[in-house]
């Protein structure tokens, strides 16, 4: 048994407030999803505006293995600007709950909407159109309707018939019950959209599933409006883990797309999202990391590989010998019984001091208590920024990385991106190192109040974090990223 | 029936990588925790560090109405310490599953286990204490074993029982089937401790009440190891709103409490978080915000003043009219058929770019089509600032005021002090300007990300905040500081 996945991240997911995709960026992300494996790319609202249907179009043409389907209403002009763009195919919403009904449609009966609903299914099948025909905000409808109405859809020629949890208020019993009872009354395939205002879209679409759903509608990083959409990843590796149900995702393609789609995007996956956030494969409490080291299976439900991402141990304030012990092992340093208690008293000092331990500050640590002089393999001999109202953010840096001078200029979109991308393109002469992350926490106070910059940098598959601190936020930026870099080479 | 509710946000919560909280900052947490009707707080790890010890100590004396736990091992030393530090109850678990128990005390056997356990459970109720017990790695533990583990815990003395879900493996039917099976072999309360691995944590909570738990743990804003423990605010909404299932919680304390925690953690409350993040009450897409504006229920599923937070209106790509209209009304603004189409498509235009259409920018958007002269009295012809590594930040400034310019410089701790000083000197040649306050939010993404900086200025007894959002920090901060001015003289 295999389910068929629709991705919504083209539609509902970039409806999240604040989303806004250029047709390129839609182009990438639909190609990213071609390649993920999912059955159809929605791929947006053809009639929504002038951006959508071209990117629906670009879409169409681009040669993808998976169908492309347009979002639209129960209107003609849907329909025309869906099949003139090119889509394989159109999701189609009629409403059904009553609120839905007589928001949309003032003085429309039921029967209304089920005779509009006819007309329209057969004209996008006059259009040429594969019909996904579904009832908006289903889940708050008289159910017996949702029956007739589908039934309708299906008669008129639809090809899928939807059931939509538009607000997320199913539970997971009553989806299963609702797919088996749809499954009795309707021949054609039917699907589940799902969202997640209560927390339990991941578990109503496995549940839709068990009740009999032959399509699921996902979106990547679990994006969509207000709590967003079945987030993928999670329904994918849930069913194909916990439930041995099969898809035809690539999952190691899983996270790289994850991360096309929060960078693109700009909605930030958080840290403890399930299966792409941060921390799912990252280990800090002293007593779980050193049981990971000895076996990663203890506090890893799977392998962070099957889906294209590795494994990484974060020192902190629970950081326990044996995180330590790695730490200096892969640094080559060798500490007493009585240096290694110093240390270890040093680093949670720290931590109960209320702030953040980089693996950078527990290197200080190690070095100062082991009386190590570092060589500084990189150095910062000079920066300079220039920036203003009428000037374009500019840089210029000395740096000096193992006695060798590199000097080097870059613009930004401000003087601390402008301050980094100097450096990067100096240290670039020398290796390829990737910024993963950069945090400012929050500056409260005054304009001279001290900003605390944390940045993940990343060589090879390596992740270190480096903190920097001043007044000054562009040389808080830049010394956070030497001691990373110091870290890395 | 009303469930008891076990908070982990002190505990597994803090122990999510990167997270460190002071004494004073747990301290304040839990009072919170305590406002919002948590039965139990499990505080810290006494044993881990002294913080966690003082930690646990000063919420233990602080007069709260929940009990206060801590959490520890099957070992002396950690009984010894939770009942030093005055904790009511300790939450102490033994490695159950085979995996667990070879990691963390290899050569011992299960009846080896069994036997600490009784050892401990029999230790723990001599010092005076009220003993959660649980088996750790339940989930993947023979469980025949666990039953037996739990059974002679009870026998020892233990209060209540826990099965935890370490790894987070479990599905919504297989924690409901062992909750009731438990039910059958213990008399005392038995618990469920689960983890979101597979984004199953929620659902899984739900159902093991469902199959007879007394107590759930949850912890606020799904924090913890890697993707978390089940989330609070959604297990208590779900069970409440779709379950019928009550709490103690109070609801209205639900928003502020998340706030308080992300504004500690540091961890970041993604907009797609059901209940509490930014998006989850937020409409964006002009269909529905439209339809929301005529009748809220149509795209909420509850409403947001339920947990303590209100409804917020975010125009951006697919902002609608009825959107830009409630807008116009609040600013007291009116246009024409035509200049509503207008606005309505600049803000589409910024959308279709792949910007995020802020307030400020529908603002300047209406005031411009609606040609409404907001006598901008200060105007920033011409900024420049440098700094740098061997630099002194300085900041030169022309500003228009009045029609008349005026010339200054000033130096800076950092490149954005220097600007503003800059500024405050041109303008104290007209007006004493004061800053009362300098905020940025956290910045987050890369050093690209937009920088959104909040100042509060003052002149004689008036007060105005302004905001200016850029991806440059100073130019955010100068264009916040002259909106500021301009609302001032």
């Amino acid at each position: 048994m295999s389910v068929i996945i629709l991705d919504t991240t083209l539609r509902d997911g970039e409806q999240t407030p604040g989303v806004s995709l250029s047709v390129e960026q839609k182009l990438m992300i639909a190609e990213a999803l071609d390649n993920l494996g999912v059955d159809i790319i929605e791929a947006g609202t053809a009639i929504a505006s002038e951006g959508e249907f071209k990117a629906i179009k670009a879409i169409s043409e681009a040669g993808l293995k998976a169908e492309i389907c347009s979002f639209g209403r129960i209107k003609k002009e849907d329909i025309d600007a869906a099949a003139d763009a090119g889509a394989d195919s159109i999701f189609m919403v009629a409403p059904s709950s009553d609120i839905h009904i007589n928001s949309k449609f003032p003085g429309k009966t039921r029967e209304d909407i089920i005779q509009m609903s006819i007309e329209m299914v057969e004209y996008a099948k006059e259009r040429g159109l594969i019909v996904e025909f579904g009832g908006e905000d289903a889940s708050r409808a008289d159910f017996e309707f949702i029956k007739k109405l589908l039934k309708a859809g299906e008669e008129a020629g639809a090809d899928r018939l939807t059931f939509t949890d538009t607000v997320g208020v199913l539970t997971p019993e009553r989806a299963q019950q609702i797919m088996s009872e749809l499954k009795k009354v309707v021949k054609k395939p039917v699907a589940f959209h799902g969202h997640d205002d209560f927390g339990l879209a991941t578990a109503n679409t496995i549940f839709a599933v068990k009740g009999g759903a032959d399509e699921i509608h996902c979106c990547v990083n679990g994006l969509g409006e207000r709590a967003g959409n079945a987030a993928l990843e999670e329904v994918v590796m849930a069913l194909e883990y916990l439930y041995g149900i099969k898809t035809k995702i690539n999952k190691k393609a899983i996270y790289p797309t994850s991360k096309l789609v929060e960078k693109l995007t700009r909605v930030v996956v958080p840290p403890n999202k399930p299966i792409v956030g941060e921390n799912a494969f990252t280990h800090e409490s002293g007593i779980h990391t050193s049981a990971v080291l000895r076996d990663a299976k203890t506090y890893e439900p799977i392998s962070p590989e099957v889906i294209g991402r590795s494994r990484s141990i974060v020192l902190g304030k629970h950081a326990g010998k044996a995180s330590v012990e790695a730490i200096m092992k892969e640094l080559g340093y060798k500490a007493t019984k009585e240096q290694m208690q110093e240390i270890l008293k040093r680093v949670k000092e720290i931590g109960d001091k209320g702030k953040r331990v980089t693996d950078a500050d527990v290197r200080a640590i190690i070095e100062t208590v082991l009386q190590i002089k570092r060589e500084r393999k990189v150095e910062l001999v000079d920066l300079n920024v220039v920036s203003g109202a009428n000037i374009m953010p500019t840089a210029s840096v000395k740096l000096k990385i193992n006695g060798k001078e590199y000097v080097e200029a870059g613009v930004g979109v401000g003087p601390v991106d402008a301050a980094i991308n100097a450096i990067k393109r100096a240290v670039k002469e020398y290796a390829d190192i990737e910024l993963v992350s950069y945090h400012v926490d929050a500056i409260t106070g005054g304009t001279d109040a001290l900003v605390d910059v944390i940045v993940q940098l990343k060589k090879g598959d390596k992740i270190v974090t480096a903190r920097g601190a001043r007044t000054d936020i562009i040389m808080a930026s830049v010394e956070a990223f030497v001691e990373g870099l110091n870290m890395l080479l």
